[in-house]
């Protein structure tokens, strides 16, 4: 019998993520039938390659989407806000990889490591996490189950393609100008459609996405929310710190953990880890063997690393996660939920 | 009457912090009669300029000591062991800014904004702190004069220039080669003298100093107990991650505090650290003002920002601090440490 493929559509289709989300389905093999590729006015009329093939890309409008069956979204959230209802109206599912519907109590939040069953209460619409939330939830995850978690204290070091191409190209650009000692002025990071716009390459800046009220910034929020939502866990006690620094692919971070079972030694995390799902162990002090965002790029995995008991609490350790953000952290991910909608059975 | 004037070495002259040294000598005026540098047989013969005078440096052994007042070292632990206690030996008081004497119960380790009064049990050896350290105790040590402390979890974002001039050179080249597509490969970063090396340039690496037993680095070690040390708290409960990230000057930290005292708010942590001494509050969301390594280079302050009252806790608060790890992490801190002698009327 033959498998049945699908109509995907991917919108955004030009962006940093987009590329990868095409990437993605090309090397997972995902049983595509159609691909449509989606993107602004500005984009259309540009080609992208799937399986050796070229497409042309669209602008992406409410007919774009008859008779899709799957349609990834990574084009900002008011796209999605604006596109999303009519590519479900039309029978699609979307898996949304903004903040748009994240929180929405009608929207599941998914990693499918983490709570793959939570696709099946969908309405049509699936949200993809943060970037910086996926990979240190399927780290986390694991540890939950084996010994409780308590509280989370998480400091990042984010790289630019979390804010798009033009962040990479302004990363590139000014690392340069400041080699050649030549004058350089910002105008994308930290974050575009802010007032202000700070040097990237060779600095570091906490601030990733708008400030709130409360003083921390949206991403930082956006991490302490989406944890607790896909980990189910509204009362965990998290605090993020989300800083900018200048790599180009691959997020970092620095965790610091409570658990619930007393006793519990850095080994015995360093063996529930090794068994994860999607998770690679990366912790060797002797051999100086721990994850860096240099070497995860291109990888779906999350890597952990620099795993300590805590010299105080016999219930706190110390972790190190990194991650390719465009890939586990996003494209990936993606089409990793994708793939849970099809297994499950839940594409009519 | 004429003010007294000091003769003075430099012991680690053409060293990154040792450069550093010389020139704040100079910019905040210490009263120096003779300047003698010092180095290694690698480096002597090199000159350097202070006060618009060439000064050539000579090879340090005991006998250059002879009639030295004060004597800063920063040439590496091995250099500090066999020369300190010679350059003592001959009467002059050494402010040592390696981890040679830091924890030693002989030694006095000193901030001068937070135990200047140390310096005076000091038997001609008085510590200066590691710069990672320095910077935090100057932002905490005010918090807990009027709250109290108990905890203490920080991640460090550190710059290039902490491991030597060869490691801002590495950074630099591995940079170029980067962007212009060309083979590299390391040789310094994370610690010269471990066994391997990794990529620094558009990375982030989990490594400063050697692996302890414990999973903890010597870094992160010197963190824990360097605090207790200096602020006079061996109960404090403290846990530290140290990463090097792509930055040629500037140490950021992530830092998460529990107080004693209960109903603060962060509007009461930002009025003490407003009135601190050696701190410099950029603290407004609105404006989008924060410290960021770019900004403090060059600068002696220890810039504090981004402070946040803990959501789950009302104890528990998050602060981001950025100081110049050559000059308030090093030589500034140094020669204040010369400055409080001075002051205390100490140096005979």
């Amino acid at each position: 019998m033959e498998q049945r493929r699908f109509h995907v559509a991917v919108v955004g289709a030009t962006g940093a993520v987009g590329q990868q989300m095409i990437q993605t389905l090309e090397n997972k093999n995902f049983p595509v039938g159609t691909l449509t590729l989606l993107s602004s006015e500005r984009s259309a009329g540009k080609k992208a390659t799937f399986k050796g093939q070229e497409i042309e890309v669209q602008v992406a409008k409410p007919e774009s989407f008859e008779g899709v069956d799957i349609a990834l979204f990574s084009a900002g959230g008011s796209v999605s806000k604006a596109l999303a209802p009519e590519a479900v109206k039309r029978g699609a599912i979307v898996i949304d990889n903004t903040s748009a519907f994240r929180m929405d109590e009608n929207v599941p939040l998914v990693v499918p490591e983490v709570n793959e069953e939570d696709v099946k209460w969908h309405n049509g619409i699936i949200a993809n996490p943060n970037c910086s939330t996926i990979q240190m939830v399927v780290a986390l995850e694991p540890i939950r189950q084996a010994f409780g978690l308590k509280k989370v204290i998480v400091s990042t070091y984010q790289a630019v393609s979390g804010a798009g191409a033009q962040a990479i190209e302004e990363l590139k650009a000014q690392s340069k100008a400041i080699l050649n000692g030549e004058p350089f002025t910002p105008e994308i990071l930290p974050v575009k459609s802010d007032r202000k716009h700070y040097q990237i390459a060779f600095n570091a800046v906490p601030q990733i996405d708008k400030f709130q009220d409360n003083g921390f910034t949206f991403e930082e929020i956006k991490m302490m929310n989406e944890t607790k939502k896909i980990m189910h866990m509204p009362e965990l006690q998290i605090a993020a710190t989300c800083v900018r620094i200048p790599v180009i692919t691959g997020h970092s971070e620095s965790v610091y953990i409570e658990i619930e079972k007393e006793g519990v030694s850095a080994e015995d995390i360093k063996n529930i880890l090794k068994n994860a799902p999607g998770v690679i162990l990366q912790d060797d002090p002797t051999e100086q063997l721990y994850p860096m965002p240099a070497d995860c790029v291109g990888k779906n995995d999350v890597f952990v690393g620099r795993i300590r008991k805590d010299l105080d609490r016999d219930d706190a350790f110390h972790l190190w996660i990194v991650s390719d953000n465009l890939l586990k952290g996003a494209a990936w991910n993606s089409v990793q939920i994708a793939e849970s909608l099809l297994k499950l059975g839940l594409v009519k």
